[in-house]
């Protein structure tokens, strides 16, 4: 996750407004979504409602694991935000930093990459908690986490890949260690897809002939005495009793201690060998949120009752990202919104009624909900729930489940799609096909023609170029002066920004047809801190000051060694 | 794609057979699977048949411009390889190189990577066509092919982020770029893809305000005097129509001469600027066909009739792969079976039963068939077709289209999902969501525990590793000497192996706890070819020879500089 940017950007702004009240909603998970559709109903033709995502879908979250199971298709788990919210414009963009004096965020969106103000007269924050496994040594390297779409996919397809292997071995320690399956974290999502990762795999065992099923171990491990903390003991040791039934193994009381290459160390000195450790644990604060200037309790933003953020009259939050009081009693007795969809619905309704208000000069109102109740699938046509005060279990319950996330589905598409794959999955073999998901390399050529325009002022750079073939002129813009440089073969550009001082005005022009090795950033960063040689070079290269030569003179200590 | 290496396995097979005749068939697309089902129906319990293919899934070709339209599910356009083929051995895994007299197949597969023999008693050759876009200076760089799953996916999100990117900039140049969709080649691809695309982004403009219909642009460019060559004229000609009413520019008689980053030159002369240009030229043989010692005509195999390799009697070849002549002619004069999926189903039966005939010493059928027709979807619900000499277009055409797509798919299951979701497509609207699919990066840092071995003798590198903390033991066997190196912080290994010369016999343990950097074998080797401080560092590194110290000893040599 990129480190945003705070502040900085007050002037400059482009106006945008033709009168309209411009309401700018961060985050396109649950509450964003909703808090958009409610501003939108809410305040019509006087109010622009501009809703910021890092995509350009809606994640239905509780979906993942069965996408990860491989029950419906990733497709299914999402929603074209545009189809999701008529009225409300969309921006497909990072969030950069916001500058709350001159009332602006900035965003980094589409091919230049270039930071761009939105400016806003209200701010609702809604972009969710993020993730942080680095409390576990190895863990953000070698677990699979369960976040996003590509991340439900990416698991399935390591499950496949993980049974392909195994069918085929003939090295006994590396099939046990290919059917081990780990789950750390026995929350809602660790035990949905504890769950489905055994549907999957018991339903693929048939086309591998040589993997019995008593060979393949699916784990869940927990810290806390027991799982399923948001549900009622009885239900969740119902839940518990099913998944051992069905061939997960459950232990509680565990934590994870660190993860190497293929081996799980536990808190009680054990360790697990593996191939695939599944991670639903380490919520953490979004990094934008973290880096805001705005009072905050572990990484949640302060807000009163009626969802503005202390200390402010012009910005909200909502959803996982706010800690919401749902009382007026001191902070040390204070009770809290849970961090579920069912709340964040709930709270994006009483944002629009609170800006509305707000803008109109009227009270208030205190945000006030009592949870109707709370769910849990456990795959096999199987879940555990509590709805208005009681208790199902089994199949019973699995169908409420199922139709109750239909019915929280955005889009009546969706729902439709949803509901057909779900019926063809219960007489269909489930799909144990192999996606390769291999990506453009983080090494390739690229050709330029005379005439383009690499880099432009103010860009952030992704890649660093090494130049093959032709020639490129860098131009730096350095204490209202302007310099030239002349680059050719084997010299090159973009480390200065990528290892040095971050964004910094330069452009780079092509000046003949040219070819150019190029490299993404992160692994170019990666490799230069890592590798001695390379480091050395860099580290030579970029103490030497850029020449102060007159426009258009070449410079020699910008050249590489070859 | 690796270049395969051939023979020199002959030593060491391991005997598989329990006294039945085994066969192996390589590829599994449309001649490879078809190959396997008849040869288990024809040999029955007396023969392995064994498959061997590079995914675990056949993929449905005619499929994949759907896909990349959003019309349907890249799910839905494969299916997996041993549900279609009870009883028949799949094996996942890339095909090294073929021993002809040591009558091995040799194989690299599962998570080692090592050189695993596959003994045969026949061989049948179905490994398709490869691509080969070298002819044109760019094109393997920037274009998008559309030969694979992935493929068509990567496609489809293409399209949509340039919409999104479209939506939002203010660079007018940029825009227009960004909505110039070219497809090079005409064929039954070209032609698919075009209709699917302009279907895709017509369906999706809605939700993009900013984006006017007139802006967008769908170009296909065909070498040949017309389109669609392999059907009659008039058929062609209505196609075409039909294409440009729905706004696809279509132009025959010009080639793209070179395609740099954005900038397309045609051999008229003219340039096309886009950001999304999709190839559907440059059919070439598979690399394994081209780089074994069997006869063939232009990459394809020589057979006979009867589909056996010329000069051999325990190989044959079928498919797109091999040359077969459809009448017993002189070769100038020979007509040759064209390489679609209903020849390659023809074909694949021929096999099963030649293959019969030969183990019993029986005479062996010429082959013979005549095409009952062809067809081609032009989206928006048209299609053209000749079936039995009758020429169909329009709506009645796309209806047969989907009937006998629909009746060559393998798999009940993959029939039935596929069905719904075209009727669930005609319903709904098209799916514009942005599926992130970036994968694991090139450059990351793993962590091994004490006694891990990360290398054994014979296994094939696929990364370069720097070691960050730890301590290694690199063994290398050398004219019958075994020596032994510890590498600490700073040395690194892997690259004589990617730089050097291949494949070598040596093992690399880890000694205590170690983190490392590891990049991915191409784009290490092409970063350390292409920039030359990398480059002149290891040209010094490798020239070095190791040292002839005894076991144990620490080498110097092999040390970075840091």
């Amino acid at each position: 996750m990129r480190r945003p940017a705070v502040g900085g950007h007050g002037k400059g702004v482009a106006m945008a407004s033709d009168g309209k009240t411009r309401i700018v909603v961060l985050g396109g998970g649950f509450a964003g979504v909703h808090a958009a559709r409610a501003l939108r109903r809410r305040l019509g033709a006087d109010a622009e409602v501009t809703l910021i995502n890092a995509t350009n879908h809606f994640v239905f979250q509780p979906f993942l694991p069965e996408v990860a199971g491989g029950l419906i298709n990733a497709s299914d788990a999402v929603s074209p935000l545009r189809a999701l919210l008529p009225g409300v414009r969309v921006r497909v963009a990072e969030v950069h930093g916001v500058d709350f004096e001159a009332k602006t965020v900035t965003v980094v969106q589409g091919m230049k990459r270039r930071p761009i103000p939105e400016p806003y007269d209200h701010l609702a924050i809604a972009l969710g908690l993020g993730a942080d496994l680095s409390g576990v040594p190895g863990m953000a390297d070698h677990a699979y986490p369960i976040k996003s779409l590509a991340d439900a996919h990416r698991l399935r397809n390591r499950v496949i890949t993980c049974l392909e292997h195994a069918d085929v071995t003939q090295d006994r320690e590396l099939k046990r260690r290919l059917l081990n399956f780990v789950v750390i974290g026995a929350g809602f999502s660790g035990i949905e897809v504890a769950g489905e990762l055994r549907e999957l795999i018991d339903g693929a065992l048939r086309y591998y002939p040589r993997i019995d099923r008593a060979e393949v171990g699916v784990h869940v491990l927990e810290f806390a005495p027991r799982i399923l903390n948001e549900l009622p003991e009885s239900l969740a040791s119902y839940a518990q009793a099913r998944l051992e039934a069905r061939g997960v193994s459950i232990r509680c009381g565990v934590a994870a201690k660190s993860l190497h290459a293929r081996r799980l160390r536990l808190s009680n000195g054990e360790t697990i060998e593996s191939e695939t450790v599944v991670a639903t644990i380490g919520a953490a604060p979004h990094a934008l949120v973290a880096a805001l200037p705005l009072p905050n309790d572990r990484g949640r933003i302060r807000v009163d009752r009626s969802l503005r953020v202390e200390g402010r009259d012009d910005v909200w939050a909502l959803g996982d990202a706010a800690l919401i009081p749902l009382k007026d009693a001191p902070r040390d007795r204070a009770d809290w919104a849970p961090p579920t969809a069912q709340f964040a619905v709930r709270e994006a309704r009483l944002l629009g009624d609170n800006v509305a208000a707000a803008l109109a000069g009227a009270p208030l109102k205190p945000f006030a909900y009592a949870s109707k109740g709370s769910m849990a699938s456990l795959g096999g046509r199987r879940a555990v729930a509590t709805v208005f005060g009681l208790r199902l279990s089994g199949f019973a319950a699995w169908l409420l489940w199922k139709a109750f996330y239909l019915s929280f589905l955005p889009g009546v598409a969706t729902r439709v799609r949803v509901l057909v794959n779900w019926l063809l999955a219960a007489v269909l073999p489930r799909n144990a096909v192999q996606i390769d998901q291999s990506a453009a390399r983080a090494a390739r050529t690229v050709h330029f023609n005379a005439g383009d325009q690499v880099f432009e002022p103010g860009m952030i750079s992704r890649a660093f170029y090494v130049i093959l073939t032709g020639a490129f002129e860098l131009t730096i813009e350095e204490n209202r002066a302007r310099r030239t440089l002349r680059l050719g073969p084997g010299e090159h550009f973009g480390e200065r920004v990528i290892l040095g001082e971050g964004e910094r005005t330069g452009s780079v022009r092509v000046l003949e047809d040219s070819t150019v090795l190029r490299i993404e950033r992160e692994d170019f960063e990666r490799f230069a801190q890592g590798f001695a040689p390379l480091r050395d070079y860099f580290d030579r290269h970029l103490a030497t000051r850029l020449p102060e030569d007159a426009p258009g003179a070449e410079a020699v200590a910008l050249r590489s060694a070859g």
